[in-house]
């Protein structure tokens, strides 16, 4: 796109998006136009990291232009409720959100798959096939049919299971349990007869307390640590069969993003790939000593037994099918996963996993 | 960095190096100055993941900077033999370079942490170090010394162990072989008894032929595709227990980089970053039918027996030690990475692990 559509289009959408330096400014130093952009973030400033994201890309942003792409970060409910910052960005009440995608599945089913679905992939394959098995090319697609543009930019890694007051060994022990899960995962153990509970997180404490809930998931040490759910509900299960490695993206307005010259796109994208990577890395770095002082406050770690992941697992085929039966995205999206994933898999368990279990073998005997 | 200083400190090192274009323009359009880089690789075109990840590089940044930052690469040996890239950069006969650095060893072990050791870390872990866990910084301080600015652009993920003519089962079996291994892994090899060669890429299909080694590593299913190496030795070993997660980087001269304006840095580092992210999904998406091919073809997969990890696994401790008694700053970076995995090697064998391991077991049973 030259200078000329460019001011033109993004005029058609906003000139108010705009400072006005650049427009008064010889046509020279329109190489670098000066924006002020908002980012709406579905996070608080206590999840640090994930809200540490949206700042991180705006940082990057900045710098890379000299300052003249300026986006301005709001925690969630700052400016857009935390469960609206991608209707806000579609309407183009903000030009940016940062959120998984998950959180929309109410409007159609297809956004579970843009962050995480139960059984899914590690985040080493979710990546993979975003950037190399065509995952980024087919959410491109149906994000433009929503009026956004969204890159991945973080990942928790596969999280933890959740806190439980009592140990849940067999499908049976599920059974009129009520657990704060919400989403896919929710109707899943719903059909093994948990009642799926939605309560924010700050709530999650009392609720276990006074035993208005059995159970809560909520993300991995790092994040869970400041919630002392250890107190309440010591029994901590891993893994989280419905995160395996969920995705977070930027999101921007369509007409927004398509305005921008080729030059911030880029370095939009780059940043938003930056992130992606360095995100994972911060839970990585500080979840194992989280890890630690969760078991030094009185967590005791527990897998979920095989017969509950089984059923589980039985349980999500089913809803897999009967969306993909409503859904064509949904259908196209799943299927391209499920594709990539088996090869994948197959591939994991040689040079990746033997290497991994050995060294994992040399930490248990204290060898590392 | 103002502009005048810019331009003063960039005049020291080599006016040659901008174009002309940049310094007639008014002063307003310096923002981005016009450069034009040549970035040597390590890699043959053949290698085309590595050697585009070089490629990348380069057009990311020209994107970002309307064309104007412009780096020209070269596959190994074009203009620069492909292993004294690095000492090409430090003498600033090109500009930039992508190279592993452990082909560097000869000149300083700690090189070889830059890139891989025996038993080091997987990917996720390798990237939670360098990005959060104090790596980066540690590097930047030893590059430093060394003339060097570098950052990571690439990984393979855990690589294969290799092609042998004959099973290899016990440390006893390993007494008198002629494998091709390079490097701090070719060391260990040889204090068990093996006699490492070094051999390039394109001589190791006859040199098995015709006996004159017995093994040969190269690197994983994608790129070992094209040698065709089961034909002559169809035991395909894995893991690269010396190469869990290789890092290669791209350096730039030091002065060079320091001498860029901060919106180029940026720039520069976060395309890395992105490529860094982009080359190891390469991997995890192409190597999988690339494994099928080679199984296809008559490769027999074979893991380490544990007698034998064992034995690689001690000879590698008591060469970490002699080397951290000679090298202080082998040392400084070695014990960060010892530190740092203990625990993360810890926590990836809950939620991680687990999720992994159910997810392979129904990749096994057919079931995704």
């Amino acid at each position: 796109m030259d200078r000329r559509t460019f001011f033109k289009k993004a005029g058609v959408v906003s000139a108010g998006a705009f400072g006005t330096t650049a427009l008064a400014a010889p046509a020279i130093a329109q190489e670098n136009p000066k924006l002020n952009w908002r980012l709406a973030s579905a996070f608080p400033q206590s999840l640090d990291i994930l809200y540490s994201a949206g700042t991180s890309i705006a940082d990057r942003v900045a710098e890379a232009t000299d300052g003249n792409f300026q986006i301005q970060v709001y925690a969630g409910g700052e400016i857009v409720p935390p469960l609206q910052v991608l209707d806000a960005v579609r309407d183009d009440t903000v030009e940016m959100c940062y959120t998984p995608s998950y959180y929309y599945i109410g409007q159609d089913m297809t956004y579970g798959l843009g962050t995480d679905v139960p059984f899914g992939m590690n985040a080493r394959l979710k990546n993979a096939w975003l950037y190399q098995g065509g995952g980024n090319e087919l959410f491109d697609e149906f994000f433009a049919e929503k009026g956004l543009w969204g890159r991945p930019a973080g990942n928790t890694g596969a999280q933890m299971g959740g806190w439980f007051r009592k140990q849940i060994n067999t499908v049976e022990d599920l059974k009129g349990l009520k657990m704060r899960i919400a989403g896919l995962a929710g109707q899943v153990m719903s059909k093994l007869g948990v009642t799926p509970q939605q309560i924010s997180g700050g709530d999650v404490y009392s609720a276990l307390e006074r035993g208005s809930i059995d159970a809560s998931e909520f993300v991995g040490p790092y994040d869970d640590l400041s919630l002392g759910l250890a107190k309440v509900a010591k029994y901590y299960y891993y893994p989280a069969w419905w995160e395996g490695a969920p995705t977070i993206h930027a999101f921007s307005n369509l007409e927004r993003f398509n305005a921008l010259p080729d030059s911030y796109k880029r370095i939009l994208t780059d940043a938003c790939d930056a992130v992606n990577l360095d995100t994972l890395a911060k839970y990585d770095a500080r979840n194992p000593p989280a890890l630690r002082q969760l078991v030094a406050d009185g967590a005791e770690l527990k897998p979920f037994s095989q017969e509950i992941l089984d059923a589980c697992f039985a349980a999500s085929k089913e809803i897999f099918a009967q969306i993909s039966s409503e859904n064509d995205w949904f259908k196209r999206i799943y299927s391209s996963q499920e594709e990539f994933k088996k090869d994948a898999y197959l591939w994991m368990q040689l040079a990746e996993f033997s290497f991994d279990r050995y060294m994992m073998i040399q930490q248990r005997n204290g060898n590392l």
